[in-house]
């Protein structure tokens, strides 16, 4: 009936925006399948993008040519850089959104590509010929065939709502779950799983008490997200913030004989590092107090976001609870908090691509791959549309080292490690974190998306253009040289020691006691310097004053690299090698890894198991 | 657990938006649940507002105090003034919407007003103590206590959708139904019944050839609804004509078999003008072709509603069959037409506040009356919100008669005729519909709406203000002396004859041949006339040109305004009256008319009926 694609992608949300754009933009014919065309990109939790290590994935979709800063910079109301406190590593973006706009700017983005086709229905099944994933048929019955296809099913496959002890069918509130699918892919050989996320309530800004909260500004010069020339904020709206008391734990605690979490009725696990409000009580029950960040949710309306307080009790205790929050006396609710449950797929069954081991051409992202979050889905997306594009066209993989990124690492963690628990990225999961910053996103991976086809000639110009700045000023710099009588004043005032003698800048920039938020001060003292924006200026900077770190960790990520470079064949026939563990042996024909590298990860794989296989490979 | 309100308004549709803001600025605490509030105010069907007659109606909405024609105004992106070419009477504003704009307007004017407050969740149930109301409960199990209520549920109780022999349980694509109310109605001793409606494919523009279609542009001058200082447009939007062909029929026919109306799967009457194509095919066999209109859905999307091609035939089918419309030969469809089916109270049972005449303070308001349109939804909201907060705050009656308004004509067929399929406004349901025109609402509403609290002041000033401009222009004009010399020569070039004489003004105007568009070259030509606006001149010179046939109007509506004026108390003893025939008896038993006018209309109730009732009253 319909004319057939290169690429299917089944669902809408933040990984599967970024597959359908990536793939389009590369030149696939992509039809993108939504259950509602009013619902693409919804934010079906918090009003925000970024955070720490969220913020950093974000930047380096963006370095790849993707579209989630772009869209995030649009929407944006407030932004702020976390942890600009503490080292370059930790500094993490975040802003929060307008959640209509964010919906919007996808869709035009998405409209605006005139590969990209929609069609609003319900897959139920994906066609499979020889191994080989041929199309999709829908709930209205109709079959789209495509060369390659893409789920994203978020929370909908099966999905239930639970608040209290009422259970609703569905994959988000107000709507419906999708049924079916798990059940076919189960009987076509894929392992499923059941996980557990959850959301709080939203209730009325008008109703709230600001005056007694603690007031969270925006950045007094706010950042951005994308490298491209989005523009920043000029006015910004705040976040608001107060905390639960004793009082709000007793009245929660009134509940929890009814919850669907204490009482087994969820059997899926929840995210540890998002738990519900019952869970924080429960799990630090010595605390007593938790934060509660109260999130507006868009520029012009009342409708607050209240994060820190997910729950699935049920929602009289929720109102009771919320009423002893300071600021919230009078609170009126929109919609209670509720959890959801839904399948998931262990992603220990897919390729570095993405791609399931299982079915050629057929990819995996977002949270029907256990993982959280709308970065960690974003990325995962993006990655799995590039990939379905290759693979459409018969060129090579295409995939991200852990050293050269939070999506690298990521990606290796799902599919070497799996996971019990929605995934979520923290800079801890990433060897190199150091080397994985927010703000060199696109030199470590604007080249990569280019070379693909993903960025375009602007993105790579600009990177260019930083870099040649960067190594500019840098050289511009290690020449300076610096007299005591210049400087020494101003050394006094920032409590470093006066010079003695001649020195060079470049030493003194290295001196710890001088900081990122110093340094214009002092280069404003050598206008011999070349003048350079800031970006330029704060990654040369913290590229001179981290040197002799970073060059150990490049140093170390090589090692590492070394290892990664190191393919295994995907048919390898381990049992002609009688010298592996059991163990070993079992997990590296389960999880196929494809490198050395992937293979030394997985627990089980012994370092014995891996001399074996590197023996075995000549090494 | 939750605060009492005064109204609660069930649904946030048109009825339940107008219901909620009309009652919240006359002073009442209201509560809107709607089962989604990411979808307030969602135009279901058409992204447009207005037409024939329904454009008059926006306009005494708008001129009541309601928001309709406010938020139409800052949210379209064309607007026509149909009809111009006719008669003033049958002049209709109309104009297309941005569909995610009109939304997100009426959310922002809900959420402006502090005596709003919004709950997400779905009504199960209305609690009735003593015949009256006190509240409802939701499916969450929320129960929530209120002097009045209103329910607007739209399409949503048991709703189903059909496509072709699919059929899926919900009230609009891709949301689900409202199941239990009804049955609760029905066991309180409400009658239900079935309707139908339908709605067509929605297409990607960018596959449609434009080039081959005629284009319709928007007014020169576009108008708009509002009496208020909202602005008009400044650039605009074209829509697009092409038609059906027999190709097309014959593609269609070919579903006919599987048709969920042909096939008598449908049991719901849809309404008879608004067919479905399939409908238009069957039932004007003679006709080779149907009009469509190809009309944008916002501002910056390419989403297309294919107007006049409304369907439940099979998306295969739907689809072969837009392919052979000239322009789109290469159509994408982006969802496919359906039809659904849905519960309906018939509003004979409902007094002429919308009020119902079982349970004291429940109001009934849209389609759950057996109503179709926004506008016709739009102004049932009005009413039942306003009457709510009346009956709430124990004050009289509000009611608008059929002599002063569309509304007025409405409601009294609703509630006096009922109605088998869903009931559309034409200007040939009104009496007078001269007297009921777009230009003169606010002078025939705003002094009502201004008296009840409703209208602003400022509303009721610019009323004020035009009245008194058409006044002081009426009589500068039947002052004004016209020589021969100076307008023989303009008159001759519109094709009217010379003067012999000096003549008034007020005489040449009443020449059938100097047309409206003409008058302000007429009345340029005497610069001692007061400098009016448009609306006033415009006003002035319908009044004079029709002068005898609207006095004939208002004194006939007079004479039928006596009937009404006699009331008739609603727990009147009709058996008392042995001389009444058996038929009006039973009639006016059931549908207990508020007054003589009413039950006059009654059909049943014989003319000797009605004077028997006269004789009685003592007329």
């Amino acid at each position: 009936m319909y004319s057939s694609y290169d690429v299917i992608i089944v669902g809408a949300g933040h990984a599967g925006c970024e597959a359908a754009h990536a793939a389009a933009t590369m030149g696939s014919r992509v039809l993108m399948i939504t259950m509602n065309l009013q619902t693409i990109a919804q934010m079906s939790c918090n009003p925000a993008m970024g955070g720490v290590a969220k913020g950093q994935i974000v930047r380096e979709v963006d370095a790849l040519g993707g579209m989630s800063g772009i869209i995030s910079d649009k929407s944006m109301i407030q932004f702020r850089m976390l942890n600009r406190s503490k080292g370059p590593a930790m500094w993490s973006p975040r802003c929060q959104s307008d959640r209509n706009m964010f919906a919007w700017e996808w869709r035009k983005a998405l409209e605006e590509n005139r590969r990209v086709d929609f069609w609003q229905d319900t897959v139920s099944e994906v066609i499979v010929l020889d191994g080989r994933v041929s199309g999709v048929k829908t709930s209205l019955g109709v079959e789209f065939t495509a060369k390659a296809v893409v789920l994203t099913n978020g929370t909908f496959l099966n999905g239930k709502m639970f608040i209290g002890e009422k259970v609703f069918g569905g994959g988000r509130t107000a709507e419906r779950s999708a049924t079916g699918l798990t059940e076919q892919l189960v009987s076509l050989g894929f392992e499923s799983g059941r996980m557990k996320t959850g959301t709080p309530p939203r209730v009325d800004g008008r109703s709230l008490n600001y005056g007694i909260m603690e007031e969270q500004l925006g950045d007094e010069n706010p950042g951005k997200f994308s490298y491209t020339n989005t523009s920043p904020l000029k006015t910004q709206r705040s976040c608001w913030i107060t905390y639960t008391n004793q009082d709000v734990h007793d009245k929660l605690k009134t509940g929890f004989e009814k919850s669907p979490m204490f009482t087994g009725r969820i059997k899926g696990l929840g995210p540890r590092y998002c738990p519900s409000i019952e869970d924080k009580i429960n799990r630090f029950a010595d605390k007593d107090r938790h934060q509660i960040f109260v999130e507006p949710e868009g520029w012009d309306t009342v409708e607050v976001y209240v994060n820190g307080f997910s729950t699935s009790l049920p929602e009289t205790v929720q109102y009771d609870a919320l009423r002893k929050i300071p600021g919230f006396e009078n609170v009126r609710m929109f919609r209670p908090g509720y959890a959801v449950e839904y399948d998931f797929f262990p992603p220990t069954q897919l390729k570095p691509t993405l791609e399931t081991q299982l079915v050629k051409n057929l990819f995996f992202a977002g949270q029907i791959n256990g993982t959280t979050g709308y970065e960690e889905a974003a990325c995962q997306g993006l990655m799995a549309g590039i990939n379905a594009h290759r693979n459409v066209h018969e060129e090579a993989e295409f995939t991200i080292k852990r050293s050269e990124g939070y999506i690298g690492v990521l990606i290796d963690d799902l599919i070497t490690k799996g996971t019990e628990e929605p995934y979520r990225m923290f800079t801890s999961r990433a060897e190199y974190r150091t080397l994985l910053r927010q703000d060199n996103a696109d030199l470590r991976l604007t080249e990569k998306g280019y070379a693909i086809g993903l960025a375009s000639q602007e993105r790579y110009d600009n990177m260019v253009q930083k870099r040649e700045g960067v190594t500019k000023l840098t050289e511009a710099i290690r020449t300076a040289k610096v007299k005591p009588e210049d400087v020494n004043h101003w050394l006094e005032s920032k409590g470093s020691s006066p010079l003695r003698e001649k020195n060079s800048l470049y030493t003194l920039l290295k001196r710890p006691e001088i900081e990122q938020k110093d340094v214009d001060e002092l280069l404003a003292m050598f206008p011999e310097l070349p003048q350079e924006g800031t970006e330029i200026v704060e990654q040369t900077v913290i590229e001179i004053k981290y040197e002799d770190y970073l060059n150990r960790e490049k140093q170390n990520a090589e090692k590492l690299d070394k290892w990664e470079n190191l393919s295994i064949n995907p048919t390898f026939d381990y049992d002609q090698l009688k010298a592996l563990s059991f163990e070993g042996k079992e997990k590296l024909k389960k999880l196929r890894p494809s490198t050395i590298g992937q293979a030394s990860r997985i627990s089980g794989v012994s370092p014995s198991d891996v001399s074996i296989l590197l023996v075995y490979m000549g090494r």
